[in-house]
């Protein structure tokens, strides 16, 4: 159980938007455990989620459901999973900002309808859903959650007059923003994906049947190879009559999200197309190249610098170090210094080697900055231990407005690169030198696909409207 | 944490027809902890369902819930109550027959829809629930449980159209069959009960605001007064104008659930105008007129069967004797003896004192038997201690129909009364003798209001119209 | 999970004297599955202690314990108990007054010394505790709990020179107080008394071997029947060669503790000849002989004054009735009022039945007052109900002074018979009547045994002599 | 919640010889929160162990413990912190082979003896133990666990007449073996070191007080700096006289455990003159001049392998590539695939990045091979993945021999390395090239210090005498 965001720290909440990064999976393998195959799946997806997690089940007659709060290895029992039987299984994680009483937002969502039986497990966030529920609330539609899940369930069982594949298309041209979805029947395994193509969703094969999941090192996981990635605008759907696509929406300028190259992926996924320790390795060098400074030592933030760290010590001929360790166990439960005791939060999570930095000039290599409020104690760290000098280099643009697309960003008020200058950040964190990757130059990586991005967190091109939410407080529910 | 129903093992299940025996509870208090005063209402209750409990509370603007698989204390903890800080509530206890997965069954529920915002507490079974359902999903509802509840708020959205009396009066009309119900709104308390009355309802009056509840026993828990039971037909509205009460349908011949008095209510509840504790006592005494028999001492079987067998002997004049301990600790994670201990199992739960047994004859008082799978081993017991004769008087009629009303009775191919004799059941559980209170005995102990019960699990007379449910399995939800 | 002690609540602490009321069970059943055995047993005897629970298992060879914090049932799970296998077994319940980090304090204890292994569970209280302590540290043992049990193994230990019934023997000698131990060895399975005999120990007989236990009613649940009671002085060995008994100190004068007799035990047992029940029906008679009384009914405070309440009743002609019902689920994590719902404190708990009570003259009787500040609260609850006349009767003299036996009894300072005439006392509690049964009355009860028993804490009449503990705070563990 | 030994899989169990690798922290800080400082400190040496942690805190006059099973952050809440309040701490993590019955061996351990109160935290291994204790146990001495802080504290026990400073050197001279001991009085810490220094122990400044730790990266976390390793031979008393050193025994040749640098302690902290992360560095260095190989790419097993690897790549010339991801979140809970999914079992773990390996020809760097269960695993997950050549570069010796001084190596006959030649264990892994760092290479890294170290598991000069234990059945506690 460790922290996963070094710059955004788990307790910014938003409970006026709930808006997570979550992680999808689903499989179709007839004589498989497909309970346990999704429980290694999601594990491998854990990083995308680490509230809640949950599994679905058809056996081509019923659907079974089990989810809770926690971790995936702290859901499931052993007991639990052999009693989710099928041959189809979806399952899902969830990063949240919210307390007990959400566990009824917890995924799949499980739902009966006039046509039968329909699980649903969603990574991403509707632009209209504010707009669609009202809708459907006049039509008489009642909601127990805040979920966009819901609501796009209500919107399929609209429609739904006896031909699925008819709904999920009308479904798709009713609901805005992102989605990745994984939809479990009795019978069918679904996958459908926003025409924009915002939230990553790939499609892997088994011997003996099909995968989709978030991220494609998730395939490895239960032994299936990554066939392509679900298109945007693709709705996909697997059952006894084998692999069926629909390319419902023609997809338009796709916009896939960069962040997940940035930060949220695993280093070993490939994501429409490039692999992303590859990918964070080039933002190394991008940044070696736009920041060509005299130091000593290159040295990452641990976890998620390392890479670019690297590609920028590759390139700058700088050699690279580990010059902080980060501890692994922090938890939920861990108990945090006291005010007296401030100067110590940092230290328990990351510990620098004197041996490595005394007396040197440093590149500390991250990935990006929020709110601006950690990087100032790690830069004092390393200057407690007789740094000379510290470069901070991040392998993204500044960020300077919120995300709508299903990431949790701070709103714009919080973001520090909203708010000052370059040199105000540099001078704040105590740095004696800050260089942000240029959008450009991230662009340029993915060559003849720059195009395909969604950069809306640094530049405000946001690719579909948004309509803010403006619900009044009536409707709360908690 | 004990077991409640000596002949109703817990370990029966239906998972084709999941109907609970349920307590629900609801507060219009204004100024006082509403949260803390519903918890220990739900306390009061907890013998109506030890699954789980929940607590909706509102404040005049929003609706906050809270609920969780177990006993209320279990459930709740200090601060969790804490943060549910309103003016009115409502609260839930449920037992039911099921695994982990149905915590989605847990209640209250608590719903958005066009008209705002709704949370509901149930207590009964809808006898035309399939078909309601039916006719919603075909207007496009989804369902995410198999309670009751959902269709009846789903019932409410549906004709609910600005004016809340009105779509409660409609709604009261649509939904036939078993129910007494609490529901909150955001600045309401609800009240609402069959026209039948099959499931007790009743009002109280605080200092500062109103109290409804299953049982009379959960008012001065909270400190308040009985006023009166809600009307069978009857809607009670209370909010800052007052309560307001409206008697939507004529009560039809009235229907009270008889069990409520043989076993279920608490005795020092009083229900539709009738003392249990009184009741119970009656019972005994007709036992008495009608099985006059020669024995020794009078012994209930605890502690269901400790009221009548008082009364048992007050008429006869036999002694009455506590020859049966009941041991109070048995918890759900209790340990079962295993096959090979399996004369284990009721000395376990009973534990006879040979000091008031050995040499007597012996009249033992229980309220029912069910599938019969019991009795035979705790006569056995009482033989092992040199009783003499062994009389079973029991202060219900033989059980030969199932209930539709919100009783889980076991269906009727279980119920050794559907199959067997008297005579046979006697032979079988190896009593000298065995005497069921007579139907006209037990209707008699009500005098004018002999009249107004359902007696349909002992003479099939089903006041109101059952529709079995024959749902397909591709609905089937987990 | 109920309070067990109407008159003694839970929260009193004496950090200074760790003294508590506890259950010991011992099985020796070649070829049963004693560990499951023992588990009965102290769900038998999980009245004398809540607060941990404990077996040991031997097979011949090894010895295996698994204790911990809670009911037996929550103490142990299937695998655990599947997991100690063997033919002997002994098991500990323990009843105490403190927290977390007593878990040291859990019996049975396990040790190796130079002659094996030993297990031992205890219930009792040493009067030269602290002067062994000091002559073993002294020798340069080591203590890590502040047990009574880890003293006596040492004790066994300095003297155990290879003969285990010698060192058995020396330690009776030198150990004094109150003792009921059961102990463990690879092989054998020892039972102990002290010479006085205060703590019930009683021996039982299985098809295929043997059980000790600190009440009969525990013999029953294991299918074993009452032998006979372990003699004060005696130390029974139990092995594949058969028991052996060994007389090892002449009985003084008998001091058996009358409060088992008054409150402790279950009704269902028989402790040194008298069944608990019956002497509490007797108790109830003699009351009734004592204070001839005016009144319309007699009720119990329940549980514990039932019995007594109905010979009351018996011997004076006045009806029996049930006018309180007592809520069995109050557990450890329930939720106590705040204090501006101070009144519901006792609603919670105890419930009246009006239409019994109303109008009424009634005679309430309860086992003890120790305190005295809960009985004013029943009696203002009564008058809500519109009793006339309460009429206090106890089944025990007044309670004057500590116990140093192995109860936990309130210092001197709080029992409030120390301190208040029985007419204060009957003032403060609102009663129009208080009768404590008297002494004599007590103790002709048992007829021709009526020496045999400990009165201390009515008269002060200390059988065994008492050294106050004086230990200094350096030594003090947590 | 990781695994931390690569090639020593947690289900290895010694029953016969719990040996443990453990992690010790002691605190004298008056005016500071010893016990949250102590809750940093042991947090930090969480990888030392993972299956119990305790805490001990004196505040001049009384001595509070609290322990338990599981990480440091599930052992302890805030309000357990806060009740742990002093001057003076110690702590302890420990790592361990067993089952819950062991929670009678976590520590610190408590006792209270002829003296006072003492506690105490223990890292390593007595060889002499068995024979201690057939001394300590023929003298009347009693023991509840397994563990050598038991007997330690019972020999302190025995040679404590008034003068601590006498019996510990006493002490110090009885004991053989391997033991780093940090111990807690009322009022002082102490800490002592075996005379070969075996395990490490350093001491360290703060601003009002010291501290002691395993490693000195636990310094860091609290805010202390590094003053020195403790002395082989020597005790540091720390009280409110300051900090007195005894040098008790002459430091014999130094036998450092150089598993430390190898695997077990954090890259950040220095051991005995030398910085972890720098020394497996070169341990990277040498292997690639003992192994010079054309290779494409130079891949760790992360994490211990990270540092050898680099250096390699340094030394080489052959890039250093991240081509196989680990999950971080492998806990105590997770479910192991079944036997058909066996091939999952490592891919769960460790996933290969197929962009970086494919078509390579690669060097995998680990620390070790211990049983060699693993490693066949891993390099056919890379051939899955189109490496060409695998060599796998090891940075420590092959094991031979069993380890007794503290650390949970195999029994012999399991150590792969002890059976087969290298050429052998390289086919059995399916690698090309195999090559284990020389003994004589490993050495040299030390410079003038290289004499300084314990080889015994790899050459089996073990510099203290061992005693096999051959205790019988008889004394078997569990």
């Amino acid at each position: 159980m460790e922290r996963f965001r070094p710059g955004l720290p788990n307790d910014i909440t938003f409970p006026d938007k709930p808006r997570e990064e979550c992680g999808v999976f689903g499989i179709y393998a007839p004589g498989c455990d497909v309970a346990r195959l999704t429980y290694y799946g999601l594990y491998a997806l854990q990083h995308r989620g680490q509230e809640s997690a949950g599994i679905a089940v058809a056996d081509g007659k019923k659907v079974q459901l089990y989810k809770g709060m926690g971790l995936v290895p702290e859901v499931f029992s052993g007991d639990q999973l052999s009693q989710l039987k099928g041959n189809i299984a979806i399952g899902h994680v969830r990063y949240s900002t919210t307390g007990a009483s959400h566990a009824v937002n917890a995924q799949p969502l499980l739902f009966r309808y006039a046509e039968g039986v329909l699980a649903l497990a969603h990574n991403g966030n509707l632009t209209n859903v504010t707009e669609l529920r009202s809708q459907l609330m006049a039509g008489g539609a009642v909601f127990q959650s805040s979920t966009d899940s819901e609501v796009i369930v209500n919107v399929i069982a609209r429609s739904n007059r006896g031909d699925l594949k008819d709904a999920l298309t009308k479904c798709m041209i009713d609901i805005k923003g992102a989605y990745s979805l994984v939809i479990l029947t009795e019978d069918k395994l679904i996958a459908m994906r926003d025409p924009n193509g915002f939230r990553p969703l790939c499609l892997g094969k088994l011997d003996k049947g099909y995968v989709v999941a978030s991220e494609s090192a998730a395939l490895g996981t239960v032994g299936a190879g990554l066939l392509r990635d679900v298109e945007p605008g693709e709705i996909v759907i697997i059952d006894e009559n084998g692999l069926e696509s629909f390319q419902v929406l023609q997809p338009r300028r796709r916009s896939h999200c960069i962040f997940e190259y940035i930060y949220f992926a695993r280093p070993d996924s490939s994501i429409d197309g490039f692999n992303v320790n590859q990918v964070r390795r080039a933002m190394g060098r991008v940044l070696a190249e736009e920041y060509p400074v005299e130091a000593d030592i290159v040295i990452p933030v641990p976890d998620s610098g390392t890479a670019a760290a690297r590609g920028f010590a590759e390139r700058s001929g700088i050699p690279f170090e580990e010059g902080l360790m980060k501890n692994r166990y922090i938890g939920r439960t861990f108990i945090q210094p006291t005010q007296d005791m401030r100067d110590l939060a940092v230290r328990i999570k990351l510990s620098p080697i004197r041996e490595v930095l005394a007396g040197k000039r440093v590149v500390m290599v991250d990935d990006s900055i929020v709110r601006g409020t950690t990087s100032n104690k790690i830069v004092a760290l390393l200057r407690d231990c007789g740094v000379q000098e510290v470069h901070m280099c991040l392998s993204s643009p500044p960020i300077t407005r919120s995300c709508y697309y299903g990431i949790d960003t701070s709103n714009e008020q919080e973001l520090i690169a909203a708010k000052m200058s370059t040199e105000d950040i540099r001078r704040q964190i105590g740095a004696d030198g800050l260089h942000y990757l240029s959008l450009e130059g991230l662009l340029n990586i993915f060559g003849a696909s720059r195009d395909s991005f969604c950069t809306a967190c640094f530049d405000g091109n946001y690719p579909v409207e948004v309509v803010k939410p403006q619900e009044t407080g009536k409707y709360s529910l908690e």
